[in-house]
């Protein structure tokens, strides 16, 4: 869709334990792999305790990127925050959402636990946002519009979080405008160096990432040349690396 | 060390393929496990691109945590940007280091590379940055210290990045105060909801990190039970929590 300028993102994932190093972050990589299929560019992945910290880069993100994915910090349990955080973060009340209610109760139901004061805490959210449900856990996630940036919360259990990330998707499709094109070659006879005057050319070209990594042996060199943009605009920059490559005697690899 | 307070960091990965998802971001959570062996609490792991983004979390970071430690952006290429990020972002000038220069004379002479002006630069870095060789690749890194806030400065590649982070280690020693105390236990017979009532009397109490997890099956739960803490205070928060496991019926698993 040329014109139409690309949706930038902030991955934000609440959690001591990644912090502690007691879990490994796999939401925000999954997260960044796939808002980058669907044609966003994610700006910033940002890992934060539960507690201030997560609030202030909440409030940061508005109006500075189109969309922040957030992950964790949903749950029954006092450390389970981040709807509180948000609504602090954008100056709106937290309060029990309706909708989001129904969804705790009925899985609280299917799932055969007791309906406790703290399960129903999940169900508030800042006002204004829009419920999403939570087909594989308890905890609803939600979308919430402000000021011309849309957050997805999304819970921090992998198989909860990819599942509700793809229902938000679906309601947000407008928002996507599709993979980015992507073009890949090895050379070998060449190195890094070698590219640097077409690299440093490219590099002026915001639209275009360009990327070469070192991909050879002693005594046999080689480069790797990735060509990837949102913009559509792979073409004119490979063939100029493709042409650079040549000249300086390196030859493609299958 | 009772009275000294605890070090805070920010990790901060620069990265724009780990932000487009084509690498997976594994030095992050390694320094997050290895900042808490050394009894540093993490307060925010940030990935950003090699631009102005970058600048601005190093400025952020500036008197509000005591450590940064920084990793990629060190090669030779043109997006390999870091020391000029970290230049800007401080006002320092960014100079070559002669000792630096003298490190990857060494290292382009062993590895058998060419002395190019692009490999030189990987010898510019901000003024007063002390140098880290870097023993397995080229690119040395640094360490920075700057109004109260220790900049350690690592190259993307983990075997690089894991051997200078020891090195910087070690002569960052006095900032150490060695690990957090770690209390665990998994209880079965109860759920989480029967710890609320301790753990919300334990989330006044800021030194003391506490999670639950639910830990069973249908028709048989359990909870895991987990305390940190920086300073020292797991026996008293975990003793309170055992006691309210036991009086809600629950046994511990060995």
């Amino acid at each position: 869709m040329p014109g139409q300028t690309v949706p930038r993102a902030w991955i934000v994932t609440l959690g001591n334990e990644v912090l502690l190093g007691e879990v490994e972050n796999t939401n925000a990589g999954w997260l960044a792999r796939r808002l980058t299929s669907l044609g966003v560019r994610v700006r910033r992945m940002v890992t934060s305790p539960d507690d201030e910290e997560s609030a202030e880069i909440f409030r940061d993100a508005v109006g500075r990127v189109e969309l922040v994915v957030s992950t964790g910090g949903l749950g029954p349990t006092y450390d389970d925050r981040t709807m509180y955080l948000l609504s602090r973060a954008l100056g709106l009340p937290l309060e029990r959402n309706p909708a989001a209610e129904e969804m705790v109760r009925r899985r609280v139901a299917e799932r055969g636990f007791q309906l406790t004061p703290a399960r129903l805490k999940m169900a508030d959210m800042p006002r204004g946002a829009e419920p999403l449900e939570n087909r594989v856990g308890t905890a609803p996630g939600a979308i919430l519009r402000h000021e011309g940036t849309t957050f997805v919360v999304l819970p921090g259990v992998p198989a909860e979080m990819t599942r509700m990330f793809e229902e938000a998707a679906a309601r947000l499709a407008g928002m996507w405008r599709g993979p980015p094109c992507r073009r890949e070659a090895t050379f070998q006879g060449i190195v890094e160096a070698d590219l640097a005057d077409a690299l440093m050319e490219l590099s002026r070209d915001e639209s275009v990432y360009v990327k070469t990594q070192p991909r050879g042996q002693p005594g046999r060199p080689g480069v790797r040349i990735l060509v990837i943009s949102f913009e559509g605009r792979c073409d004119e920059a490979f063939a100029r690396l493709l042409q650079a490559a040549r000249a300086a005697g390196g030859s493609a690899l299958e």
